[in-house]
């Protein structure tokens, strides 16, 4: 699989497409169609009831795209949310600076200062026209929008959905009576107006994120369920084996993360992230876990892990960051806000600013994720290999002719269905065609209607996997599917 | 109930509040939050089962915010979606130049033209401080920003979901293997940059709709499903009743749509939007549909209902309308794209645009209606009568003494509990306080665990509503409970 084939694949499918392709799309924006819309809504719903419904802890935020300005000099994105870039004096191209050094001299730019940058492209001519380059600059990658009337008031699309967590502490803090440690979930659309999006659904303007803020006493910092996560191995790649050049192993996540105040609940997130990965249908032979080293880690964060999948064409890829920010956010909006309210007052009447652990999902990339692990092809078909609460369509429902007495009970069967699985009628082409079309989109069982079924009352329920077909009977095909169907959360 | 004590109630009670309150807010703006966000999400879920999953002919889409601005143009939005707006010379305070009419003289303003209000406004000062006042002009309700770095190209935040369903309309009907009829639905934020956002939840600048476009052939319109709707009957105020200064009366919803192309279908989604609310707990003794007059109607609509609450203290408000659209957005978007794929050819060779008809929800009015339909008190108590299925928290558990093995056999039952409903545990206060806090949010169903639990293996169950306690066996529990918050969708 490559990601060029995949966005064929998924234009095809109805998964996802450039958004209003008849007038030429806008490079960074997707719509997810018709498969695609119900396949991201499933794994969003899996991810909340996973995180928020199930688990303890964990409540829910549901909070606005555009907020009070200020919250995004609190949060530091103001001053230091941009790239580096560059411009080509004669054909007006605009360029990352650091990637466009990655890419003519095979330099690692990351993270480098302007001055750096600056340094290093003298050398450097437009890769398209060969003219001249103007300085770097830094580009603010917040879009900017005015709110209300007459010039109104600059403010950003959220960059992250994290923030608004923070900022909104004090009456999240209080609706879970002052308890701690406890941890917020949001999910939702984020906007980063990057200067060269690409490989599809990997680098967007618009995307969707998943994020749960963990707030903790970082002196009373152990988790109740570390028992349950303290053996779990993955494939590690530290800190350590990084600069030593070495290929990273399995080891248990317990062993890998510091030695610090809320370590415990790290390797909880960790293990947790790696389990909901687990139910949603990733491949977890591609799966490691990397320690970001020290120059690439953000400001607030003292130690992150990166959830990384390895895509065939595009290597190893972070899909979800694990960071550790101790009190930087929570202690930024105090200052900036002057309120009081963001410190909590411990039993012994000592005052502190809760430290954070957050696990920061991207949905997309997840989908990517899924979508590489799941396409399967041989010489006779394509299909998915989703998880069945995942797939758009859980069921299809074919009649073996179109037309009469067969068609009629295959209706009556799929109306009954449809009451409890994302159930399709089709009857249209050839049962060999239908099938295919189904595949292609994961639906994991058809049921066909044949003359047997008239005599019998049974029909055949084909496996999308092994493609056997069973055939049960009618009365029994309710409980029958929903015992492969449902969640097993 | 008004809307000023719901506000400072939904605050509370962490349903919703204003966005980042610590920095003082920003009008127009709110976030949802430990309660809210999940209530929100379970309305959500609600439509798109009842729309998406469990119907036939609808499909979905989940489009992008900011997509191509020409989009916007093809829309009308760029030329059309503004409001008149005035100044006050002196203080600098910005109208709504209808509104301001409508509040110091009186007039009924909407949909005046700048002369006209211009005229009017002659004799109005500004409320505030007597100023005198500018020429009204208009102000385009849409956020713009600017894609790509270097000045980049304006775009807008998206004023409803509605346009990507039509603009993305030829992949659609591709995956929907080019039949008609069918619909799609897409649920989602939207922005309006309004001039006075207003009444809490009411009028604001960023919210979410649920919208749904059926496409159909005006030549081959009769709905499948119409005998299922056509006796329905609700509280109906036709343009005629208008004009007459008539209250309106109970009739059949077949009764009062006109006879046009798509009139079946315009029936059938009339009542399937009234039996969305009655899912959701609207209080249909407060619904009833008024048709728009001529004047009020969008430009592109050739009739539209509106599904009305009535608020105690706002009166009779929208939270839905239903908007005939004939071909109006599928041919702009062929006009302005240039694209021959936004029309569709019949079995007989004969091409054609077409039609529309758009039912679209408000997801924060609804929820307002939600509130003001189960908000309850008395002497003792406040409740939220929510139904089972909308509310945050299903079940919570108690145990009466917050130590010692009823704690522990409380704990053990929450944990089963919790595998299969929202649930919570709860041992801070007294027992009546416990109650108190779950009514408030509407919980259905306490389980408490006390010394009689350890001898005989039963809990009792309390009913939010009547307040009276069943003793249950624990190994019943969980079938117990499921009857109940289970939706019957």
């Amino acid at each position: 699989m490559d990601i060029k084939k995949l966005a064929e694949f998924a234009a095809r499918t109805n998964i996802a497409f450039p958004t209003a392709e008849e007038y030429g799309g806008l490079s960074g924006f997707y719509d997810w169609g018709i498969r695609g819309s119900q396949l991201k809504k499933n794994v969003k719903d899996t991810w909340w009831r996973y995180f928020v419904e199930r688990k303890d802890l964990i409540v829910g935020l549901d909070g606005s795209i555009i907020t009070h300005p200020r919250v995004w000099e609190a949060s530091g994105h103001v001053e230091e949310f941009h790239d580096p870039i560059i411009r080509c004096k004669s054909c007006g191209r605009v360029f990352r600076a650091d990637h466009l050094l990655e890419e003519t001299l095979g330099i690692n730019a990351e993270g480098l200062s302007l001055e750096e940058l600056s340094k290093h492209l003298k050398k450097v001519r437009c890769p398209f026209c060969g003219g001249e380059l103007t300085e770097p600059t830094y580009f603010n990658l917040m879009f900017e929008t005015k709110v209300g009337p007459y010039g109104g008031l600059t403010s950003y699309l959220r960059p992250e959905t994290a923030q608004l967590i923070f900022a909104d502490f004090p009456r999240l803090f209080q609706g879970n009576r002052k308890r701690l440690p406890f941890g917020v979930a949001q999910m939702g659309r984020s906007f980063r107006n990057e200067i060269s999006p690409r490989n599809f659904l990997f680098r967007l303007r618009e995307f969707e994120q998943m994020e749960i803020e963990f707030f903790f006493d970082p002196e009373n910092d152990p988790s109740p369920f570390y028992d349950d996560v303290k053996d779990y191995e993955v494939l590690t790649l530290t800190i350590e084996d990084q600069e030593r050049g070495r290929e990273g192993e399995v080891r248990k996540v317990s062993d890998v993360v510091g030695d610090y105040p809320g370590r415990e609940w790290m390797v909880y997130w960790i293990v947790e992230s790696l389990r909901f990965f687990e139910l949603v249908g990733v491949d977890m032979e591609r799966i490691r876990i990397r320690q970001q080293l020290p120059d690439e880690r953000a400001h607030y964060s003292m130690d992150t892990w990166d959830v990384e999948f390895h895509f065939d064409d595009l290597g190893w890829k972070e899909i979800e960051g694990i960071a550790h920010r101790s009190d930087y956010d929570l202690s930024r909006h105090a200052e900036y806000s002057g309120s009081n309210k963001y410190r909590v007052k411990r039993e012994d009447g000592t005052e502190f600013t809760p430290w954070v652990i957050e696990p920061s999902f991207g949905v997309e990339r997840i989908l990517l994720a899924v979508l590489y692990s799941s396409y399967q092809k041989d010489n006779q078909r394509t299909w998915l290999s989703l998880r069945p609460w995942i797939v758009p369509v859980q069921v299809a429902v074919f009649p073996l002719v179109s037309k009469g007495p067969l068609s009629e009970r295959a209706r009556e069967i799929y109306r009954t269905l449809k009451r409890y699985f994302r159930t399709s009628y089709d009857e249209g082409g050839s049962i060999g065609k239908r099938y295919r079309r189904y595949d292609e989109i994961g639906t994991p069982y058809v049921v066909t209607v044949d003359s047997e079924t008239l005599k019998d009352e049974t029909v055949t329920v084909r496996d999308r996997d092994t493609m056997e077909q069973e055939r049960i009977p009618i009365d029994q095909l309710v409980e029958h599917l929903r015992a492969k169907l449902v969640p097993v959360i």
